[in-house]
């Protein structure tokens, strides 16, 4: 995304009461904030980490600009000095983040900021708006990737997304977990997504006739129709395929497949496909729609209902049944010292964090340590630097590159992390010694337990 | 919303190839379409219609800019004069709407589109994109606003919503449905909603002693300070408070309130009020947040809890327990002639249509009759002309008629309607005779029973 016009006061009140009155008092010491959630929902084993571009394009571009600036100046709620100091703002901090498309688990830091602390508070809280959406999105992308067994999966999502921006992430969320792309076109456009499409209801009623409506589309698109064949009944609209598909041939025109919207669509798909089939067209695709997720996808295909590919829209793009995660951006360290919260239920595991994973030979996750920094343990450490001094240390990963790694970390899933259904515990890190350590030095520094 | 940067290429790839095949076919003539919630979710007896002013504007603004046209013309997919018309493209059409902040039900319709059939077509994604969300948290923050009994409600869910755009349209659509204000700044620059903000933990962890922290923001915030109690100790917290408050007044600062966020707020709530009272802050608000939502705020205030004011965010800004609604932009008309789809569950009601509400002697609603345009019942017709040639009949209506309006529905909504709980059975509009008369005929028409 580009800086959109006025992203800057994108933020809650809070952290511009919050700053003046750091910079009045002083507190400009390094601080350190780490992104992290603190509990999977029931229905999610894993988590997949996404939206660490669009984190990073914010940070890099993150300016405050003439009607910003003079909104805040005319507000009557800050001072001059401050208004002065958000107008020179540059973040100027370091970032390490888990790569895009990993499978992190909870209190395992997805990104850590370390800034002066007025500029690590001031982006708290759009950096949590653009990494929990996309990731709260390719997570359950992921599980309908883990349900399809390699058939097609379309992002359809765009009109119930929440919002212009939630519709285009999502589809990039989608596209990177495992999606074949989407119906998004400036997704396409923006991000070189491929896109999909078929036809509307309104295009077939449009039309007195309904292989009028079939014939005019395949036309306009000799090589491409997919065609919607449920606006008044199913299998009658698939005949209709059959002999326009007879009648065009001739013209060199091919229907490339039909689509299925409503009703029971597995029955409705073996019908269609025998209609189909007997009609000389075995290579046209079905393809299907209408409320899908995962425990859909995995119904159908279990019973063997022959669908080659899936449009999966509102319930995918509002992640209907997990529509937020519990996440949080907490500080970990102020000058030099760790800090942690030990508000009821919400307490967190303070310091500069890593994460360190375990893998068998099959590379399979076994075994996750969540430590302080500087205390390395087996296996490979997940969070890596990704920008300093304000600026990216590597032009952004091609999302190719990305849509690669979450494919190869949903391919060594251990088996019990990829099923659908809840199970009775959670895959967990343990917590190193180290770690333990320094949250009963917090604790006893600020007279806790 | 000021039309963002690609927003024409924000929309479905059919809508695209239907349209060329309307072109090239001459499927140009005048259509009807519809936007309408199909079903109401079982715990919402009312929704309230909101983005209509977003609406209205992407009609108006809507625009192939050079990017765009460029991307449409190499992308391999589409003709050169597809691509010149969508060069030429302005919407010319007709719009009428139900005026935002008025209550609905199902099958009524929010707004109706009248134009040749590519514009009417092309619209539907960002359409439905826009007016489905708003629709969505007004009517949810309309919940949390008959929960309240009037006690002071701020929109805190930037953080979670889906995205950028997903969080300003939050707050306005919170704003209208009777929240006090957003904590999320931009809404406040962009639309004059009012904002409201404390202060985070990480304030307080950063500082080395709590007491101190407090006294900080105090003295940066002299007239507003609402400080946050509950890092450590909840009631420790409000002990720090009035100690802070007595040493305080001298210099002229008064601390304006506490939040709390965690614990059982209830609890909390009494035994900070206790804590204050004594210290001689009577004065003082309580403030709490935390995992809120309607439910919660009714039994937090049916405890008799002594909060004032609640800071509602994450379950309302992605509408947790419904994250979507049922809702379609049909077409309804075209060239002339009513249409329907009779897809299997999904069956419309075919036609030009509006809605007559007749209301008792104190303004409650006490009829919805949905019928064919022209077909005058008793009561008011709710479906209002809002837009000809493209253009708007009248300025943009100001939020706060719009929220006057909201406050008014409310106000007279049926008790039964007003209940949280969900209903054995939802308010439902009567369908008029001719309306029936009208979808007999176009199954007739349609070959269907």
């Amino acid at each position: 995304m580009s800086q959109a016009h006025g992203e800057a006061l994108l933020t809650d009140l809070y952290q511009l009461t919050m700053l003046q009155s750091y910079l009045e008092h002083g507190y400009t010491d390094t601080a350190v904030f780490e992104f992290f959630v603190r509990k999977l929902p029931r229905t999610r084993a894993f988590l997949l980490a996404a939206g660490l571009e669009q984190a990073l394009d914010y940070l890099e571009g993150l300016r405050f600009t003439g009607p910003e600036l003079e909104w805040v100046r005319r507000s009557g709620r800050f001072s001059r000095d401050f208004a002065d100091w958000l107008e020179g703002f540059r973040f100027s901090g370091e970032v390490h983040a888990l790569p895009e498309g990993t499978v992190f688990f909870a209190d395992e830091p997805v990104l850590r900021v370390t800034a002066p602390l007025p500029e690590a508070q001031l982006v708290e809280s759009r950096l949590i708006n653009l990494l929990h959406f996309q990731t709260l999105i390719a997570s359950k992308a992921a599980r309908c990737v883990l349900a399809a067994r390699g058939s097609l999966l379309v992002d359809f999502g765009m009109r119930r997304a929440h919002g212009a921006e939630a519709a285009l992430l999502a589809a990039r969320a989608c596209y990177l977990a495992g999606f074949a792309g989407t119906a998004t076109v400036l997704a396409g456009m923006r991000w070189g997504i491929p896109i999909y499409g078929t036809m509307a209801h309104s295009y077939i009623e449009a039309h007195d006739d309904e292989a009028e409506a079939f014939e005019h589309f395949a036309r306009s698109h000799p090589d491409n129709a997919v065609l919607l064949i449920d606006t008044y009944d199913t299998e009658a609209g698939a005949r209709k395929v059959v002999r326009l598909a007879e009648r065009l041939a001739a013209a060199g025109i091919r229907i490339r497949g039909v689509r299925i919207d409503s009703g029971d669509l597995a029955a409705h798909a073996r019908r269609v496909r025998a209609i189909l089939d007997q009609g000389g067209l075995r290579e046209a695709i079905i393809f299907a729609s209408g409320n899908l997720d995962e425990h859909e996808l995995a119904r159908l295909l279990e019973t063997g209902a022959p669908i080659d590919g899936f449009g999966v829209g509102t319930r995918l793009d509002t992640s209907a049944d997990v529509p937020y995660l519990d996440c949080a951006y907490k500080l970990m360290e102020y000058a030099g010292r760790a800090r942690r919260k030990r508000s009821e239920g919400k307490a967190t595991w303070p310091g500069r964090k890593q994460v360190w994973r375990e893998r068998d030979a099959e590379g399979r996750i076994v075994r996750d340590v969540l430590t302080v920094e500087g205390d390395p343990q087996p296996g490979e450490g997940l969070l890596v630097p990704v920008m300093r001094d304000g600026r990216r240390l590597a032009p952004p990963e091609p999302l190719e590159a990305v849509r690669a790694r979450a494919r190869r970390e949903l391919e060594r899933l251990p088996p019990a992390l990829r099923r659908l259904e809840p199970a009775e515990t959670h895959f967990a890190c343990e917590i190193a010694p180290a770690l333990r350590a320094l949250a009963a030095e917090v604790d006893r520094a600020t007279g806790g337990g």
